[in-house]
C-alpha cells in the first residue's frame, strides 16, 4: 500500500492502481518492478504539503494493490480498462501507476478525455513498433483514438513519421525548452494526464527503460502536474523501473502526490 | 564476438548464435542481455585448456551475432530455427546462448535430437504458463515433442502436474543430490544439451530470472556438460541476465567453452 | 503480502509478521529491509512442493504485514510479543521475519519452548553490545531467560566471554563442519526454530548485516529447518538485508517455506 | 584521512571529525559511511583552488578521524560536543561530517552560534519523532536551544506543525526557488553552518536516507556555503549515505573544502 | 557495433573507432569499459534526428570496433594515430570513444588542427602526472603540441602550475557559468572537439573517473557540440566508464550522435 | 587502520602494507580499493578467535597504512620491497595487501623465502603479458627468481607455455579437487604464502579481476593458509576488487586473520 494511501474503496476520492505491465520495453526491463517502487520510495515523505495546506491522508486514497499481467496484452488492458471504469463511475480518480507506458491505453478508453496530455521524452505517435500494435511507443496514437486532442510536453524524438503525425492538427508538442512557459487553457475540456518519467532528464531519472537525454527538470514536471491536475479526469505515471538508486521512483511518487495534492484543492 | 570465436562461416565447426529474447520472464527481466554479458564475460579465459590440450582459437568456432527478437514470439523461433538448420546443415554444430530458455525451443526442432538433456532447477514441462504457450517453464515439453525422451538433472521444482508428467517413461529427473554420481549412457543418440543456469545454486549464478535455492555446485554442471558433449548435436546455455556482479555470466561462458573443448576433443 | 500466504487470520494455521527492526546493527545496516526481500523474492517459487506433496496455498498461511518499530526497542519487543502471543493462543505457528536477530527475543517470549534452536554464525551470547541489552549479539543469552537450553548450529565465532558461557551445560554449539552430521533428539519438548541467515556462508548470503567466512551451504540449512520443523512452536528468519542482488532474500524466503512444508506435513 | 587535511592538532586551523551515527534513519540507513565515502571520494581533487588562490594542504585541516557513537544518543552527543569544544578552544573551527543529522546537536552546543543556517530539503522542528527527542528530524529545534535564530534554505517540506513553528520569529525558511537570490546579512553574528546534503535536488544527491525532490542545485548550495562562511565558527556536512554511485559524497566533498577555502580566505 | 552504424569502410563519412585505454586514471578505473558502454546505451534511440530532418543511419557511420591497449601506452599511441589518419586520408572524419582522456592525443596529432577545443572539467595542462607524461591530465598539454590554441569549456579546477599556463595566449578558459554564453568564431580554423564526460556535472555523469562537482547541464554540452561541429576534422567523447546506471554512457552516445547530425548537416 | 591493528611500529610482530597497485589488470580494474576494502569488510568481526584462543588486539598488529603506486611499477616494487625488507628487519612479519597480484613480487624479493606457495585460479608463470613483464599474470615466474621452488594450490588455468613451464622440477601445481587432502611438508624451509583471492571460486570471490570458475570453497583456503602459517616468513592477500557486495573483502580480511592467528599461535 502507498503509504498514506488507506481510504475504504467506497469512500475514496481516488484510487490507486498497479499496472506493472513489462512486455514491450525494447531497451532495458523492469518496468514491472515500477508500482513496488513508487510505492517503497513513497514512504518517507511528509503527509502534510505545505503549499495546499493538506494531508495526504486526508485525500481519502485508496490503493486497490496491482493488476498483474496476462499474456495477451489486448486482453490485459480490456481488464485494467474495466477496473478503471469501475473507479470512475464510482466517484474516485484513478491513479494508474506502470508499468510500461501502455497501460495509459486502459487509462483513456476508460475515461474517455477530451484532451491527452503527456508528459514525455518520446511522441508514442507508432502505429506498432516491432510488430505490435501494444508496443509502448504507440501510446499517444491510441490515446488519440479516444481523445480529440494530445499534447506533447517534453518530446525530443521520435521517428519520421511520428512526426509527420505530429503535424497535424490534434497533436501539440512542446519540446523540453519550451516547457517552463506552457500553460495550460483547457476550459471545459477533461484532460487525462500521463506522466512518463523518462520525460525527466536522465541525470534526475535513469531508472527507466529508453533514457534521453536533454529532458525536463523536476521542477517543470511538477509545475505542469500542478497546473493540469484541475482539469484532470484520470492520471498515471509510468515507466519507472528498477534500475538505478531511486531516484526515479521517488521523483515518480512524488509527482503522483502532487497531483492528488493540486486535484483536491479545487474539488 | 565471443573472444577466439574468429573462425569464418563457411570453415566453422561451431556457430554461435545470440538469441536474447526476454518476453516471458516471468520474475527478474533481463535475459535479454544475457548474450551481452556471456561475450563479456568470456574475455577473460586463457585461450589453452590443459584439460584437453587445445586452443579456443583452434577449436572452429564462429560468431554468428545475435538475432534480435521479434514481438510475436512463435515466427521469431520459427526464424531462429531456420537459422540453426543452416548451421546444422553446414556442419557446424549451433552454440546457442539466451535469452529465456524459450529460444531451445529453435534449437532442438532445428536438430531433431534423440534425447533432451537440460541443466535446470525447474521442470519446464508446462503447457503453458499464465497463457503463454511459448512461456520458458514450457520448454522440456515442447523438446518431447521432437526428442523420444528428456533428462532434466538438477531438477527441484515444479507444478504438481509437471511431476505428473514428469513420473512419465520419457523424462528422467536427476535431483540435485544425485547429479554428482550420474553418468550418461547414450549409446548412439543424438543428444540435444540444454545448460538454464538456474540449475547452479543462487550462491553462484544469481543473475538469472528465477533464481532456486538448493542447486548445483558449478563443478557439477562442469561435469555434465563435458559428459553430455561427445553425444551433442547441439547446445545451448540461457537464462543469463545482467543482475549481478557477473558471476552468472562467468560461469555461463566457461561451460560454453567446456562444451566446446569436450566436443572438439572426440571429434 | 507473501505470494500464498492468502489465509484469513481466523482460518489461519500459520501467521507470518514482518518486524522490521534495524536499531543495532552493527556493522551494515538494512535489515529492515528484510520482510519486504523475502515477500519480494519468494514470489517466483512454484506453488507446489515435491517433497511433501503439499502446495503452499493450501498450508494456510496468513500474512500480518509488518509491525514498525518504534524509538524504544523494549516497548517495541513487548508489543511484538503480544502480537505473537495473540497468534499463539489463537492456534497459528508465527513465522517472524526480521529485521534484525533482536526480533527473536519477542518471540521466545511469546511462545515460552523448552529449547532454542538457532542456525546462527555468532554466538549471540552477550549480556550487551556497545552498551546496548537489546543488541542482535544478545539474542541466545535473552533467549536462555526463557528456554531451557539453547543450540546454536553454524556457530563460528563469538567473544572470549561468550564462548565461556557456551561452556555451560545449557548451550550446545555445532560447529559447521559437523552441522551436516547433527540430528535433533528432542523427545517432547517443545523448540523454537530461529534463522540467523548469517548462518550461510557469505558466498551464498551476502546481504546481511555482519557477514562471517566458512559457513553453512543452503542444504545444511535446509536439512536443519525440515528436521527441526516438526517440533517447533515458532519459526523466524533474520537478519537479510538489502545490499546483494536477491540471495540472501531468496533463500531466506525458502527456507521460510521449507519450514511450513515440514511442519505441516506432520500436523 | 581526509587527503590534503594533514595538520597537526596544536597547529591546526580546522578540525575535522567523523561523526558515524546512524540511530534514527527514518528511511534508508547507511548514513554511517558517510565519513568514510566523504574521505574517499574526497581524494580525487585538486589540492589548489583558482578561486581563492589557495592550496588545500596549505589551510591547516587536521583530521582527527571519527568519534564512534554508542547505544545511547544522548551521551554519543555530550561526548561528540565535548570533543567539538576542545577544537574551539584550541582555535580550530571544527569541520563535523555525519552521519545523521542529529549530530549537528553537538555541533550547536559547542559552538553557542547566534545563528543556526541550514540547507535542507527538511524543516527538521519536530520535538520528537516516531517517540525519540533526537531523530534527525528535530536538528533545528535543538539548534533553537542554543541560537537566537534559525534560518532553513531550500526547506520544502515537514509536518503541519513543523510549518507552524517554522512561522515563528525566529525562523526564517528559504524555500528552494528563493536560494538563488537569498545574501546573507549577518553584522558580527557568529553563525553555524549546517549542510544536510538532501537539500540537493536528488538528481545530484540520491545517495541520502530521506531524498526529497524539487531540490538545489548543486551551485546554489556551493553559493550558499561561500557566502555563510566567513560568518562561521562552526561547519557540518550530514546525512550523505553510500546507496548510490558516489555523486552524494563527491559533492558533499567539495562543499566540505568550499567552506575551508571561503573561510581561510577572509581569515 | 553502434546501432546505425553499419556503413562499409570504403563509403564512410564517419569512422567510429573505440580506444578502451585505462591506464592513468587515477581515482575510479574502468574508462575501459567506455566503447561497450557507449554502444550499448546508443541503442535505444530513434533513428531519425528532427533537429536537422536526418537519419543517422543515412550519416554513413563506420564502426571499426575498438584498438585494444598495449603496455607502452606511447607505443599504443602511435598505433591510434595511424588509423586515424588513415581514415582521415579516406576522407572518413575519426569519432573516437575513449577510454580514458589520453587517447585524445592520438586524435589530434593524426588530424592537425588549428584549434584543440575541449569540454573538461579539467585544464589537463600538466606536463606529467604521477610521473606519468601521458597522464589523462596531460592532454590539452599535448594537443597544444599540435594546434595553435586551445578552448576548455566547462573547467573548473587545475593545479597552480596549470592555471598559470592557462593564463597565456594560447589558452582559453570558459568557466562553466559562462558555457551558455560562447559562440564560436572560428573563420576556416579547423577544429578538433573533445568531448571528456566530466564536464558535465557528475548528477548527469556520475560514471567517470574524476568526478567534479558544479559542472555542465547536459543542453549546454549538446548546444556546444552541435556549434563546433561544423568546423571539426575530428571529435572524440571519453571518461565514461560502468560505474553508474548508464547515465554517463547514454549521454556520451546522445554527444557523439549530435555532433554527426550537425556535421553531416553542412556539408 | 585494520580494526584491531593498533601496535606501535617498534613493537610489532605483524606489520600491514597496504599496496594498490592496479595497472596490469587485464579484465575488471578496481583492485586499487582492495586495502580500503579488506580494512572495511575486517571490521565486523569479533577481536577473539576460539581456534587458537587469542584475541587479534593481542597480536600485535602493526598497520603502516597504504603505500600508493607511481607510473614505473618497477620503481614501485623497489620501494616497496624496501619497506617489506625494514619490517623484516625489524622483527615484523609483513602483510601484504593488494592491489594486483604483482606486488608480490617485492614482498618476495623482499624476504627471499626457499618456497612460494600460491593459491591461485592462473599459474602466474608467464615471462609477460601485453609486452608487460610486470603483469600480474608473470608473479610465479618473477618468485621463481628468488625462491628455490613454488607451489600453486587451487590452479586451473594457464597458457600452454605456462603449463609446460609448470611442469619443471622447481614447480608444483595442486588442482582445485586435490587441494582439499594437500599438506605441506616444509622441515625448516622458508615460505613466502601469497593468497590471490581468484583461487576461490566466483560464487564465493565475484570482486576480483579475472575470475575463473571451478575454484575453491572458502574452507579449503582457510586450512591452506592456517596449515602454511607457522612456515610463514610473509603473507600476501591480493586481487580483492570493489565490483562485488562485500564477499570477496569478508573473505580476504578473514583469511589474513586467520594467518595471523595461525602464525602467532606457533610462536
Ligand atoms: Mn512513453
Ligand atoms: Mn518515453
Ligand atoms: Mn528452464
Ligand atoms: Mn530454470
Ligand atoms: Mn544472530
Ligand atoms: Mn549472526
Ligand atoms: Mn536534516
Ligand atoms: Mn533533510
Ligand atoms: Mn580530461
Ligand atoms: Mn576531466
Ligand atoms: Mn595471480
Ligand atoms: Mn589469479
Amino acid at each position: 500500500m502507498l503509504p498514506g494511501a488507506g481510504a475504504d474503496r467506497g469512500a475514496a476520492d481516488y484510487a490507486l492502481v498497479g499496472a506493472p505491465l513489462d512486455a514491450s520495453t525494447s531497451f532495458r526491463p523492469g518496468a514491472r518492478f515500477g508500482p513496488r517502487r513508487v510505492r517503497q520510495f513513497g514512504q518517507q515523505f511528509d503527509d502534510y504539503d505545505h503549499r495546499t495546506d493538506q494531508h495526504f491522508t486526508d485525500c481519502s486514497v485508496y490503493d486497490h494493490g496491482d493488476i498483474g499481467p496476462t499474456a495477451d496484452v489486448a486482453e490485459y488492458l480490456t481488464f485494467l480498462q474495466g477496473t478503471l471504469s469501475d473507479f470512475d463511475s464510482e466517484g474516485a480518480v484513478p491513479l494508474l501507476v506502470g508499468g510500461e507506458h501502455t497501460v495509459s491505453v486502459a487509462g483513456v478508453r476508460a475515461l474517455d478525455p477530451d484532451v491527452f496530455v503527456c508528459l514525455d521524452a518520446h511522441l508514442d505517435l507508432r502505429e506498432s513498433y516491432a510488430g505490435d500494435e501494444y508496443s509502448h511507443a504507440t501510446v499517444t496514437r491510441h490515446a488519440l483514438s479516444v481523445a480529440d486532442e494530445a499534447m506533447v510536453l517534453g518530446a525530443r524524438t521520435g521517428s519520421e513519421t511520428e512526426w509527420d503525425r505530429a503535424n497535424e492538427d490534434d497533436v501539440t508538442v512542446v519540446p523540453p525548452e519550451d516547457v517552463a512557459d506552457w500553460t495550460p487553457g483547457f476550459d471545459d475540456q477533461q484532460v487525462y494526464l500521463s506522466v512518463d518519467i523518462d520525460a525527466a532528464d536522465p541525470g534526475f531519472a535513469p531508472g527507466t527503460g529508453t533514457p534521453e537525454p536533454f529532458g525536463l527538470e523536476p521542477r517543470e514536471l511538477h509545475d505542469v502536474v500542478r497546473a493540469v491536475a484541475p482539469h484532470a479526469v484520470g492520471f498515471d505515471v509510468v515507466e519507472v523501473n528498477d534500475r538505478d538508486d531511486g531516484q526515479t521512483a521517488t521523483l515518480a511518487a512524488k509527482l503522483l502526490r502532487a497531483f492528488v495534492f493540486a486535484h483536491a484543492d479545487q474539488r
